[in-house]
């Protein structure tokens, strides 16, 4: 079964938003096994908008719009399908009186307008809303399937993966279900090379690497008969991954991101943290502290810029900062003693380091960055080299402070 | 004249990466004045490219091309849009002598691959790539032309603005350039309104809003027969946009975000300045570290979290916190206090609010803020009631601040 997305309104034509929609979409539909062959974006304009919808169904099984379900007269793409489908629009009782209910619930005046939202292709099937206004619906025509979702991503994701994952089930061999693997402290090659044989010859569930800043994340995928199934099969190659990676593996739950990793981690053993932070200038105390629930694990945190606030705010000896200088591994020490000591936190972390794009020199290049740990019975420091640009440089220092603290509060090995 | 955006590559489809390329075409060519009907993605694969082609060159004046320009066998854009117009690719002798340099600058072995980069359309015009090996090429048959671009945002951005945008200039009514300013304060429905005449009746040069996350950009796009003539035409619209929304405009140079602004200006002044930060956890401090250079301005930050942390780390009086709580105009003075006087720095802002999603009582409810900043003879603290999520509550609260440090760096009324 193929698919092309089609992305209706003018706002992306105008370049005001990126197509992120496009993204999510398309890479789910890979999880899932099903190609997608073609992206198109159109504006709110009938005639261009139908032309589109003819193309991308002479040439697709199924098509999914995004988009164009509002309730003002620029949106389209449910009276279009359903001109091109031959079917009218009819008002649907459930849906307004949803509508309905939600105005009410906010306490909102609802323009009459909004009742459009409501008037949906006969016979189509109705997906329900929970984070907006504009129901989406599936039209299914003797060629090709019309899958219509709203435009904003907050209603978009939630009404696929809900309702059109379990659709389209249906359309494929059995159910589909994949799991994220979070590794840190590896590259993308190493793990590839690590699982070359989990990844070139499993064909279900299979495995694939996805790169991102510092780290790589493994999805694992599944086809069975019932999700239950799906979910068992996961399981053991779940458990080979993190046999090969071991410690590497960070995160394997839903919200896997390093930060929340920590958060959670911190909270569950009942531990503090805190940071002295030089070159990453608050992104790690701002890592942390997206994370909701934060304050029961982070106090505080130390933005220790110039050499005199990292001997004032953390205690570094003077004499240290002459002799080694400020980007070294014995500043970078006193940093995590000196913040650990005053913040009384369980862990520290500090990071001091040349995120550039200007003060590196021949000895201290740009991208050179100390890490150091401290807790109970734990005092170290790690040399860093990190290429890229100034936020490269930042982001990946982060990632690796917290993955220190992670280390620490669950017992692992301190290393990088 | 009508564009088409063609993006070549099997990662977009597979939702491995965003289109932000589309994004940025769309936005210069509106800028332009140019309309995009169109954008359309497809992957690496020689069949299905030449099918989106010809529908493409059907539809739209100009084809732009992002990505498939590489040295592979996959990479088949060139070939494909030579072969639909009927050229045969040629080896060009300057293309080439620019690839073996590039390669020997960097001290990297060549594989003879990237010749293939080399091969160019006969005839056409080429477009030199600075930042990549990939040349871009614009070929022009009589129904259409096919402007090509390395996939790359880092090389496509300079490519289209410094060779694509001169050459487009021909078939527009002359050249076009424009300009964009910052706005912070004011929502977008205020600038709409205090600038409804300006938007609504101007012609040439024209002025556009578009909202961003608690602030505005305007862009003023002029047409003109000369760049000299252009930029004149887009001064006397800058003042009276200056005049008519005074201090409200924070930037409108390049480098214009608001961290820049803020960095440049303490810079400038020859002043420093310090974040006191509860609710951010560190995004202000994180945010002034961004902009290379900062060091000149920023010593420290703190990040207090805990109740007990604003009282060591700024000398909040426990008192305070206890009679009327963290989040409060008299914790938010006494934070930017403490802060300015231990840092010593000139400027010192602090945040102390519900981010939420936990956390708000019906006393004071999630998104409830106090911003606060001391420096020589001011000492004021302001109340926001910020609606969204604890991001969004965090971005907004971080910019109020880094404003506040604006306006009082360049003496203006210290208001929000």
């Amino acid at each position: 079964m193929t698919f092309e997305l089609l992305s209706v309104g003018t706002e992306l034509l105008l370049g005001s938003i990126v197509n992120t929609n496009a993204q999510y979409l398309s890479r789910r539909l890979s999880e899932l096994g099903f190609n997608v062959y073609y992206t198109t974006v159109v504006g709110d304009n009938p005639e261009r908008l139908k032309a589109a919808l003819e193309i991308a169904a002479g040439r697709a099984d199924a098509v999914i719009t995004t988009g164009g379900l509002g309730p003002t007269g620029d949106d389209l793409t449910k009276e279009t399908i359903a001109e091109y489908c031959g079917v009218k629009c009819v008002p649907d009782e459930e849906s307004r009186q949803r509508i309905i209910d939600r105005f009410k619930r906010g306490n909102m005046y609802m323009p009459s307008s909004n009742f459009k939202q409501a008037e949906m292709p006969e016979g189509c099937i109705i997906l329900k809303n929970d984070n907006g206004t504009a129901p989406g619906a599936i039209v299914e025509s003797d060629s090709c399937k019309f899958i219509m979702l709203p435009g904003p991503p907050s209603e978009m994701k939630p009404m696929f993966d809900e309702q059109v994952i379990p659709y389209l089930e249906q359309f494929s061999d059995g159910v589909i279900r994949s799991k994220s693997i979070r590794v840190f402290g590896l590259g993308e090659s190493a793990v590839d090379e690590m699982l070359s044989n989990l990844i070139n010859n499993s064909t279900n569930p299979t495995v694939a690497p996805y790169a991102k800043t510092g780290q790589v994340e493994l999805r694992i995928t599944a086809k069975a008969d019932t999700v239950d199934e799906a979910k068992e099969m996961l399981k053991p190659m779940q458990q080979k991954i993190e046999e090969i990676l071991g410690d590497r593996v960070y995160g394997t739950g839903i919200d896997n991101s390093m930060e929340n990793v920590v958060v959670k981690t911190l909270r569950d053993k009942g531990l503090k943290a805190t940071c002295a932070e030089s070159c990453t200038g608050g992104l790690i105390a701002e890592k942390i502290t997206r994370i909701p629930g934060s304050s029961d694990c982070f106090d505080c945190g130390y933005v220790t810029y110039s050499n005199v606030q990292k001997a004032d705010m953390l205690g570094v000896n003077p004499d240290t900062l002459t002799k080694f200088g400020a980007v070294s591994e014995q500043t970078a020490l006193e940093m995590s003693k000196g913040a650990r000591e005053r913040s009384m936190a369980d862990i520290a972390v500090a990071v001091t380091g040349i995120a550039g794009p200007g003060g590196g020199t021949p000895d201290k290049p740009v991208g050179l960055v100390y890490v150091s740990i401290c807790a109970k019975g734990v005092h170290k420091a790690f040399k860093l080299n990190i290429n890229g640009s100034r936020d490269n440089v930042r982001e990946r220092t982060s990632l690796q402070a917290l993955d220190l603290i992670r280390r620490c509060a669950l017992g692992l090995e301190i290393k990088i």
